[in-house]
Protein backbone atom coordinates (compact mmCIF):
# COMPACT_ATOMS: atom_id res chain seq x y z
CA UNK A 1 0.00 0.00 0.00
CA UNK A 2 2.85 2.19 0.49
CA UNK A 3 4.21 2.04 -2.86
CA UNK A 4 0.40 2.72 -4.17
CA UNK A 5 0.46 5.82 -1.74
CA UNK A 6 3.63 6.96 -3.55
CA UNK A 7 1.96 6.82 -7.10
CA UNK A 8 -1.18 8.62 -5.36
CA UNK A 9 1.81 11.54 -4.31
CA UNK A 10 3.04 11.42 -8.17
CA UNK A 11 -0.47 12.29 -9.18
CA UNK A 12 -0.91 14.76 -6.81
CA UNK A 13 2.41 16.85 -8.12
CA UNK A 14 0.87 16.42 -11.46
CA UNK A 15 -2.62 18.13 -10.33
CA UNK A 16 -3.97 14.92 -10.88
CA UNK A 17 -6.56 12.98 -8.14
CA UNK A 18 -4.73 11.71 -5.84
CA UNK A 19 -5.18 7.83 -6.32
CA UNK A 20 -2.12 4.85 -6.64
CA UNK A 21 -2.74 1.47 -7.42
CA UNK A 22 0.14 -1.29 -7.58
CA UNK A 23 -0.76 -4.88 -8.66
CA UNK A 24 1.62 -7.59 -7.34
CA UNK A 25 2.37 -10.91 -7.52
CA UNK A 26 4.27 -12.61 -4.47
CA UNK A 27 7.04 -10.24 -4.59
CA UNK A 28 6.88 -9.12 -7.41
CA UNK A 29 5.53 -5.40 -8.37
CA UNK A 30 3.39 -6.48 -12.07
CA UNK A 31 2.57 -2.63 -12.42
CA UNK A 32 1.62 0.97 -10.63
CA UNK A 33 -0.23 4.16 -11.77
CA UNK A 34 -2.19 7.13 -10.69
CA UNK A 35 -5.38 8.56 -11.79
CA UNK A 36 -4.50 10.76 -15.34
CA UNK A 37 -7.07 13.42 -16.26
CA UNK A 38 -8.61 13.98 -20.56
CA UNK A 39 -9.84 10.42 -20.22
CA UNK A 40 -12.93 9.33 -17.54
CA UNK A 41 -11.43 5.58 -18.01
CA UNK A 42 -7.84 6.77 -16.78
CA UNK A 43 -8.48 5.67 -13.51
CA UNK A 44 -5.51 3.84 -11.38
CA UNK A 45 -7.14 0.74 -11.17
CA UNK A 46 -7.74 0.92 -14.77
CA UNK A 47 -4.30 1.79 -15.92
CA UNK A 48 -2.55 -0.99 -13.71
CA UNK A 49 -4.93 -3.61 -15.18
CA UNK A 50 -4.21 -2.32 -18.49
CA UNK A 51 -0.36 -2.33 -17.92
CA UNK A 52 -0.29 -5.71 -16.46
CA UNK A 53 -2.35 -7.37 -19.52
CA UNK A 54 -0.07 -6.19 -21.70
CA UNK A 55 3.15 -6.80 -20.15
CA UNK A 56 2.17 -10.84 -19.29
CA UNK A 57 0.32 -10.65 -22.29
CA UNK A 58 -2.84 -11.97 -21.08
CA UNK A 59 -6.27 -10.94 -20.02
CA UNK A 60 -6.49 -12.63 -16.60
CA UNK A 61 -4.38 -11.83 -14.12
CA UNK A 62 -4.47 -14.77 -11.72
CA UNK A 63 -2.68 -14.85 -8.55
CA UNK A 64 -2.19 -11.49 -8.54
CA UNK A 65 -3.17 -9.07 -5.50
CA UNK A 66 -4.10 -4.83 -6.09
CA UNK A 67 -3.42 -2.31 -3.68
CA UNK A 68 -5.36 0.63 -4.55
CA UNK A 69 -5.72 4.00 -2.07
CA UNK A 70 -9.05 4.50 -2.14
CA UNK A 71 -12.24 1.95 -2.71
CA UNK A 72 -12.28 1.03 -6.54
CA UNK A 73 -15.55 2.48 -8.23
CA UNK A 74 -18.35 0.27 -9.88
CA UNK A 75 -16.25 0.82 -13.21
CA UNK A 76 -12.87 -0.74 -11.99
CA UNK A 77 -14.66 -3.50 -9.33
CA UNK A 78 -15.90 -4.36 -12.66
CA UNK A 79 -12.43 -4.41 -14.14
CA UNK A 80 -10.81 -6.32 -11.01
CA UNK A 81 -13.38 -9.05 -11.73
CA UNK A 82 -12.96 -9.21 -14.97
CA UNK A 83 -9.13 -9.40 -15.02
CA UNK A 84 -9.55 -12.06 -12.30
CA UNK A 85 -7.43 -10.30 -9.46
CA UNK A 86 -7.30 -12.69 -6.55
CA UNK A 87 -7.03 -10.51 -3.33
CA UNK A 88 -8.07 -6.59 -3.48
CA UNK A 89 -6.56 -4.29 -0.29
CA UNK A 90 -7.83 -0.42 -0.51
CA UNK A 91 -7.35 2.07 1.75
CA UNK A 92 -9.99 4.65 2.36
CA UNK A 93 -13.40 3.79 1.86
CA UNK A 94 -15.89 6.11 -0.48
CA UNK A 95 -19.20 6.35 0.77
CA UNK A 96 -20.14 8.86 -2.17
CA UNK A 97 -18.61 7.02 -5.51
CA UNK A 98 -17.65 3.32 -3.95
CA UNK A 99 -18.63 0.32 -5.84
CA UNK A 100 -17.15 -2.35 -3.07
CA UNK A 101 -18.71 -1.87 -0.13
CA UNK A 102 -20.92 1.63 -0.59
CA UNK A 103 -23.44 1.78 -3.85
CA UNK A 104 -24.24 -0.43 -6.11
CA UNK A 105 -21.78 -3.50 -3.88
CA UNK A 106 -20.72 -4.82 -7.46
CA UNK A 107 -18.91 -8.00 -6.74
CA UNK A 108 -22.42 -9.50 -5.45
CA UNK A 109 -23.18 -9.49 -9.58
CA UNK A 110 -19.74 -10.79 -10.49
CA UNK A 111 -18.80 -14.73 -11.79
CA UNK A 112 -15.12 -14.11 -10.27
CA UNK A 113 -14.90 -12.58 -6.59
CA UNK A 114 -11.38 -11.50 -5.28
CA UNK A 115 -10.96 -11.68 -1.59
CA UNK A 116 -11.24 -7.53 0.04
CA UNK A 117 -9.18 -6.11 2.49
CA UNK A 118 -10.42 -2.18 3.39
CA UNK A 119 -8.99 0.28 5.49
CA UNK A 120 -5.45 -0.75 4.65
CA UNK A 121 -3.71 2.60 5.95
CA UNK A 122 -6.61 4.73 5.54
CA UNK A 123 -6.00 7.90 7.25
CA UNK A 124 -2.91 8.33 4.69
CA UNK A 125 -4.94 7.53 1.82
CA UNK A 126 -7.84 9.64 2.94
CA UNK A 127 -5.74 12.67 4.17
CA UNK A 128 -4.23 12.88 0.51
CA UNK A 129 -7.72 13.12 -1.08
CA UNK A 130 -8.86 15.37 1.52
CA UNK A 131 -5.99 17.64 0.96
CA UNK A 132 -6.27 17.82 -2.94
CA UNK A 133 -10.18 18.40 -2.68
CA UNK A 134 -9.49 21.44 -0.12
CA UNK A 135 -7.54 22.89 -2.40
CA UNK A 136 -9.81 22.58 -5.18
CA UNK A 137 -12.51 24.33 -3.59
CA UNK A 138 -10.20 27.06 -2.59
CA UNK A 139 -8.78 27.40 -6.10
CA UNK A 140 -12.36 27.19 -7.01
CA UNK A 141 -14.10 29.82 -4.43
CA UNK A 142 -11.26 32.33 -5.62
CA UNK A 143 -11.89 31.95 -9.49
CA UNK B 1 -26.49 1.25 -35.09
CA UNK B 2 -25.76 -0.09 -38.31
CA UNK B 3 -22.26 1.44 -37.61
CA UNK B 4 -22.09 -0.59 -34.43
CA UNK B 5 -23.04 -3.77 -36.23
CA UNK B 6 -20.35 -3.14 -38.77
CA UNK B 7 -17.68 -2.57 -35.92
CA UNK B 8 -19.15 -6.02 -34.32
CA UNK B 9 -18.96 -7.47 -37.72
CA UNK B 10 -15.24 -6.52 -37.95
CA UNK B 11 -14.68 -8.02 -34.23
CA UNK B 12 -15.94 -11.14 -35.65
CA UNK B 13 -13.98 -11.44 -38.30
CA UNK B 14 -10.87 -10.69 -35.87
CA UNK B 15 -12.56 -13.86 -34.03
CA UNK B 16 -12.98 -11.11 -31.23
CA UNK B 17 -16.15 -10.93 -29.22
CA UNK B 18 -18.55 -9.70 -32.00
CA UNK B 19 -19.74 -6.17 -30.15
CA UNK B 20 -19.46 -2.55 -31.59
CA UNK B 21 -19.95 0.93 -30.02
CA UNK B 22 -20.28 4.32 -32.21
CA UNK B 23 -19.82 7.72 -30.76
CA UNK B 24 -21.66 10.78 -32.57
CA UNK B 25 -22.71 13.93 -32.24
CA UNK B 26 -25.32 15.06 -34.21
CA UNK B 27 -24.59 13.73 -37.69
CA UNK B 28 -20.53 13.42 -37.13
CA UNK B 29 -19.20 9.92 -36.06
CA UNK B 30 -16.88 10.81 -33.33
CA UNK B 31 -15.42 7.27 -32.92
CA UNK B 32 -16.16 3.68 -33.39
CA UNK B 33 -14.66 0.73 -31.79
CA UNK B 34 -15.22 -3.03 -31.66
CA UNK B 35 -14.07 -5.15 -28.66
CA UNK B 36 -10.69 -6.38 -28.23
CA UNK B 37 -8.74 -9.11 -26.46
CA UNK B 38 -6.19 -9.45 -24.22
CA UNK B 39 -7.39 -6.44 -22.09
CA UNK B 40 -10.84 -6.93 -19.72
CA UNK B 41 -11.39 -3.32 -19.88
CA UNK B 42 -10.89 -3.14 -23.86
CA UNK B 43 -14.78 -3.48 -24.47
CA UNK B 44 -16.14 -1.52 -27.59
CA UNK B 45 -17.75 1.42 -25.27
CA UNK B 46 -14.19 2.39 -23.31
CA UNK B 47 -12.35 2.20 -26.51
CA UNK B 48 -15.18 3.98 -28.01
CA UNK B 49 -14.77 6.40 -25.37
CA UNK B 50 -11.10 6.83 -24.96
CA UNK B 51 -10.80 7.54 -28.68
CA UNK B 52 -13.18 10.33 -28.88
CA UNK B 53 -11.56 11.64 -25.26
CA UNK B 54 -8.17 11.74 -26.78
CA UNK B 55 -9.38 13.19 -30.40
CA UNK B 56 -11.40 16.09 -28.85
CA UNK B 57 -8.93 16.46 -25.92
CA UNK B 58 -11.57 16.48 -23.17
CA UNK B 59 -12.98 13.87 -20.31
CA UNK B 60 -16.57 14.82 -20.99
CA UNK B 61 -18.39 14.11 -23.89
CA UNK B 62 -21.59 16.10 -23.70
CA UNK B 63 -23.83 16.24 -26.48
CA UNK B 64 -22.84 12.73 -27.90
CA UNK B 65 -24.90 9.49 -27.93
CA UNK B 66 -23.53 6.53 -28.22
CA UNK B 67 -24.57 3.46 -30.15
CA UNK B 68 -23.50 -0.07 -29.30
CA UNK B 69 -25.02 -3.62 -29.70
CA UNK B 70 -25.03 -5.13 -26.02
CA UNK B 71 -26.28 -4.07 -23.15
CA UNK B 72 -22.91 -2.46 -21.25
CA UNK B 73 -22.03 -4.25 -18.50
CA UNK B 74 -21.40 -2.14 -14.94
CA UNK B 75 -17.75 -1.21 -16.11
CA UNK B 76 -19.21 0.51 -19.19
CA UNK B 77 -22.07 1.78 -17.74
CA UNK B 78 -20.35 3.39 -15.38
CA UNK B 79 -17.70 4.78 -17.96
CA UNK B 80 -20.75 6.31 -20.09
CA UNK B 81 -22.15 8.04 -17.08
CA UNK B 82 -18.20 9.71 -16.37
CA UNK B 83 -17.76 10.63 -19.93
CA UNK B 84 -21.45 12.51 -19.27
CA UNK B 85 -22.75 10.72 -22.77
CA UNK B 86 -26.48 12.14 -23.11
CA UNK B 87 -28.15 9.30 -24.67
CA UNK B 88 -27.39 5.57 -24.98
CA UNK B 89 -28.53 3.70 -27.44
CA UNK B 90 -28.06 -0.63 -27.05
CA UNK B 91 -28.80 -3.64 -28.98
CA UNK B 92 -29.46 -6.79 -27.56
CA UNK B 93 -30.39 -7.06 -24.05
CA UNK B 94 -27.95 -8.65 -21.57
CA UNK B 95 -29.69 -10.46 -18.85
CA UNK B 96 -25.94 -12.30 -17.41
CA UNK B 97 -23.83 -9.22 -17.91
CA UNK B 98 -25.76 -6.21 -18.27
CA UNK B 99 -25.73 -3.44 -15.72
CA UNK B 100 -28.47 -0.96 -17.32
CA UNK B 101 -31.34 -3.05 -17.51
CA UNK B 102 -30.09 -6.01 -15.05
CA UNK B 103 -27.73 -6.97 -12.34
CA UNK B 104 -26.46 -3.95 -10.50
CA UNK B 105 -28.46 -1.07 -12.77
CA UNK B 106 -25.82 0.76 -12.54
CA UNK B 107 -26.84 4.31 -13.54
CA UNK B 108 -29.10 4.24 -10.22
CA UNK B 109 -26.00 5.29 -8.62
CA UNK B 110 -24.67 7.24 -11.00
CA UNK B 111 -24.66 11.31 -10.98
CA UNK B 112 -24.73 11.65 -14.72
CA UNK B 113 -27.94 9.53 -16.28
CA UNK B 114 -28.17 9.34 -20.21
CA UNK B 115 -31.41 8.56 -21.45
CA UNK B 116 -31.44 4.95 -22.60
CA UNK B 117 -33.18 3.17 -25.40
CA UNK B 118 -32.54 -0.41 -25.47
CA UNK B 119 -33.91 -3.15 -27.98
CA UNK B 120 -32.50 -1.18 -31.31
CA UNK B 121 -31.98 -4.03 -33.90
CA UNK B 122 -32.08 -6.43 -30.99
CA UNK B 123 -32.57 -9.18 -33.61
CA UNK B 124 -28.91 -8.65 -35.78
CA UNK B 125 -27.49 -7.61 -32.98
CA UNK B 126 -28.06 -10.80 -30.32
CA UNK B 127 -28.20 -12.69 -33.62
CA UNK B 128 -24.06 -11.39 -33.73
CA UNK B 129 -23.82 -13.12 -30.21
CA UNK B 130 -25.65 -15.98 -30.56
CA UNK B 131 -23.68 -17.59 -33.87
CA UNK B 132 -19.90 -16.57 -32.09
CA UNK B 133 -20.58 -18.11 -28.90
CA UNK B 134 -22.00 -21.42 -30.45
CA UNK B 135 -18.97 -21.12 -32.65
CA UNK B 136 -17.21 -21.14 -29.54
CA UNK B 137 -18.58 -24.10 -28.03
CA UNK B 138 -18.64 -26.57 -30.72
CA UNK B 139 -14.89 -25.34 -31.15
CA UNK B 140 -14.49 -26.30 -26.96
CA UNK B 141 -16.73 -29.49 -27.39
CA UNK B 142 -13.91 -30.78 -30.29
CA UNK B 143 -10.66 -30.04 -28.41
Amino acid sequence: MELAIEQAKLAQKNNEVPIGAVIVSGSNIISSAHNTSNDPTAHAEMLAIRQACKLLSTPTLYDTDMYVTLEPCPMCAQAISFARVKRLYFGAYNPKGGGIENGAKILQFCSHIPEVYGGILETECSFLLKGFFEKLRDFTNCH
